[in-house]
């Protein structure tokens, strides 16, 4: 394709996306096919030959647009958040133009640079120390599987050099609490350290935060038979309630046993350019290694994940892997990404961090963040308020978790309520919700922070949420028909 | 942003990519900044207002190209080829267009169904055989990564899910050549084997190809002090020199002790697009495990890196964590490809390849790979041919290994010779090649496969190649300058 073909494609498809996003409102929320339906819908073996663009573009809206749950509108309240501002989708397009190849600082100098000076812009932001260096990772799972083996290498004095985890006489263990993100399990099964040394900390009933008195006791427990308490990974924001874990108390409690501290603050990151959210930070500055996803709720478009460490010397020294073809003269000057992550060519990611901020301006993004967390709040005082409604959560973020409890309703009576209802509104295409556990039960989580959510959209989803369990009671209470989410 | 702001922006940057393409070959081939000087052009602070879009363009031309290495450029000729076809570049922008998250089928079917779709294409345009299931990956070291955690939970039995390596009695150990990109050595380390369970396997002095004999001993001597050979990494084509493993006896070797194998044919697997080249791919179908970036030669635009595998069950064994709010009623009939790698969430990188292949067709892209084998062929032959000039290496791709040895140079003074030349053809601008270290060494490689590259420009690099050393010869030999390139 020449420049000239692509001038007229892009231009045609710079329209179709301002078009789509016009038009998300309208779409129904959730992916509207079937399993094999999309793939059904193409051909069996690649084209020999250049088809017409207009017939690639014609496919987004035939094949792609009803197969993606659309996380862009205002009715999406799934998971958490996953906004691409617009702004950060230019970014990621002058990435594309540009095409650069981030393999050494040599490579392509301005993708590392740009990427320190944005990592540094954030962190100032979020009123971290200036001890802190930052680094984009794809997603905060490989973020936690970097910081874990920076742990293991801590704990292990350097073990990969010799005989690795395979030579360790005492094993080394990871502790996180039963709430923590998925991530976190798999991050310390691909380790090596095997799920036997793998401690789930209790949590306390209520805020649901891992309880340090009881991590002090696991520890001593584990030392006592030999173990070596090698790392703790605290969520600010877990991912079913966001939770805050007391991170100033673990950080105290990992520091006796030279633990490593990992935070994981996907979620809750962004709410830190807030001054007035700042306490729930408390402590952070004291932990090793932070991970937070700007592609989240702050919006810069998926993949942007953060990744910041307070020794960078230790993280390269675990990471890094320096063949003659990348070495250069200017090695010493100079930051080398790929020994901060586990791939060692990258894309120059941090255009779409530099666009995000500078376009929309961080007071814009402010301003969003504070009108998601005051929606939140007001959903959760409807909630409260209404008989046969309970938030079962504290909110110290965006996300309310609901249930709702018709009267004599109880254990999989009430499980098969839940699930028939979110169904049902997911079903509908005006709003998609999540299903999820929570002591053993289903509950729902509206995850409020599209970037399109209003309050007359939070305002329409409550309504939508009692007229749809209302009109399921009067249908006699769950359908058992096969629904969105099962255990 | 707003849609409308949105459309205006982006018809001004689709204006400058294409204009920016056009003048690439004009512009300096190597990145033309010192160290700092890139974060020094940029404030301290993040914006608090939104600035100008027209700003933030001007800072790319401004900041960004100077900062960037051109890989598009037709005298891009360092490391491997890294293109960025249009036509993929018009399938990245559509990805963020789209805006979906990938973290479950449910979350964007299409998302998955595409990429399974275009992978099951390349599998079958590389002849392959249909047992093959591939998804994408950010990079082939990720991919090797990957890999690698599967061998060693096959080889352990699936150790992550007890007591990890740690618990371990008998040492798995991994098997490569001292040519295996240095991503092999990472996974090895961070896959927590360590580095004395990591064998260099002796290759061929003239083909640089893994002797299959050695490693049959290397085996069997590990076994003989009970450990156990879990894996062995071959590469189809080398970083170095495109040197080609001999794999089917590799895979010979391996089964006589269950070891994994995986083929490491991150660049030449865009040769297996022409049928007349697949005789390289002799034995690839007995593997475990294979990757291929079709972001190298192929040209889909960075990251779009491709691993295969034969057991999905064994990976998605290792893989898989699935936390309630994921679970989902039509789990059984799908792929979820969260369970394929690493992240959790990921991009809509198959459309890259979707438009890609259907925007230029195979067959344009077959004629531009043969193009380019071409071009080594002459250029290899050229140097072959005159007095001085040696190729160091077979040219079984499209990569050549050349040394200038002017009369009674040799030793450090013919590396100091080699460092002179490569930095003076990279300081003028034209052309960008890359010095690595053979035997010791220090030569300089030749890689054919910018997208832009033709005949002329080849033809022109060699000149350029045999002026420049005639005149630092003339001028006494080696400068002493700090160089592009050092040991």
């Amino acid at each position: 394709m020449t420049p000239e073909e692509f001038r007229r494609a892009g231009h045609e498809l710079i329209d179709w996306i301002a078009d789509h996003r016009t038009r998300v409102p309208d779409l129904p929320v959730a992916a509207q096919v079937r399993p094999g339906e999309v793939s059904a819908a193409l051909p069996r073996t690649a084209p020999e030959h250049p088809e017409p663009f207009a017939d690639v573009l014609a496919d987004l809206d035939r094949v792609v647009v009803p197969g993606v749950t659309q996380t862009q509108s205002p009715g999406f309240y799934g998971w958490f958040p996953s906004n691409a501002s617009l702004a950060s989708v230019l970014g990621d397009i002058a990435s594309g133009g540009v095409g650069a190849l981030g393999i050494t600082w040599q490579s392509a100098p301005a993708l590392t640079e740009v990427e320190q000076v944005v990592t540094d812009w954030l962190r100032d932001l979020c009123g971290l120390s200036t001890q802190w260096r930052g680094a984009i990772q794809d997603t905060a799972s490989t973020g936690c599987l970097v910081a874990m083996l920076a742990a293991r290498e801590r704990a292990s004095g350097g073990s990969e050099h010799g005989g690795g985890l395979q030579a360790l006489e005492a094993p080394l263990v990871v502790y996180t609490s039963p709430e923590a993100h998925s991530s976190v399990a798999k991050a310390a099964l691909l380790a090596g350290f095997g799920a036997d040394n793998l401690r789930y900390v209790e949590v306390d009933p209520v805020t649901r935060a891992m309880d340090p008195g009881a991590l002090r006791q696991a520890m001593a427990d584990d030392v006592a038979v030999g173990r070596v308490p090698a790392m703790v990974v605290a969520a600010v924001g877990t991912t079913g309630t966001t939770a805050m874990d007391p991170v100033p108390e673990i950080v105290a409690v990992a520091r006796e046993h030279g633990a490593w501290v990992h935070v994981d603050a996907a979620m809750a990151g962004s709410a830190m350019l807030l001054p007035e959210m700042r306490h729930l930070f408390a402590g952070v500055d004291d932990a090793d290694s932070l991970a937070w996803n700007p592609h989240k709720w702050m919006g810069t478009i998926l993949d942007t994940s953060l990744l910041y460490v307070r020794d960078v010397d230790h993280l390269v020294s675990v990471m890094s892997t320096t063949p003659s073809y990348l070495c250069a003269s200017t090695d010493a000057e100079v930051v080398q990404y790929k020994d901060w992550g586990i791939p060692l060519g990258r894309r120059f990611r941090a255009l779409k961090l530099w666009f995000h901020l500078r376009l929309d301006g961080v007071e814009a993004i402010r301003e969003r963040l504070r009108r998601d967390l005051d929606n939140a709040r007001w959903l959760a005082a409807q909630v409260e308020a209404e008989p046969g409604w309970r938030v079962l959560a504290p909110v110290p973020l965006q996300t309310v978790c609901v249930v709702h409890e018709p009267p004599g309703l109880t254990g999989d009576a009430l499980d098969a309520h839940t699930l028939a209802w979110v169904d049902a509104v997911n079903a509908g295409g005006r709003a998609y919700l999540g299903a999820s556990r929570l002591d053993g039960r289903w509950m729902v989580r509206v995850s409020v922070g599209a970037e399109a959510t209003e309050r007359p959209d939070v305002a329409a989803l409550w309504d939508l949420l009692r007229t749809t369990t209302a009109r399921l009671a009067a249908d006699g209470g769950a359908t058992g028909r096969p629904g969105t989410v099962m255990s």
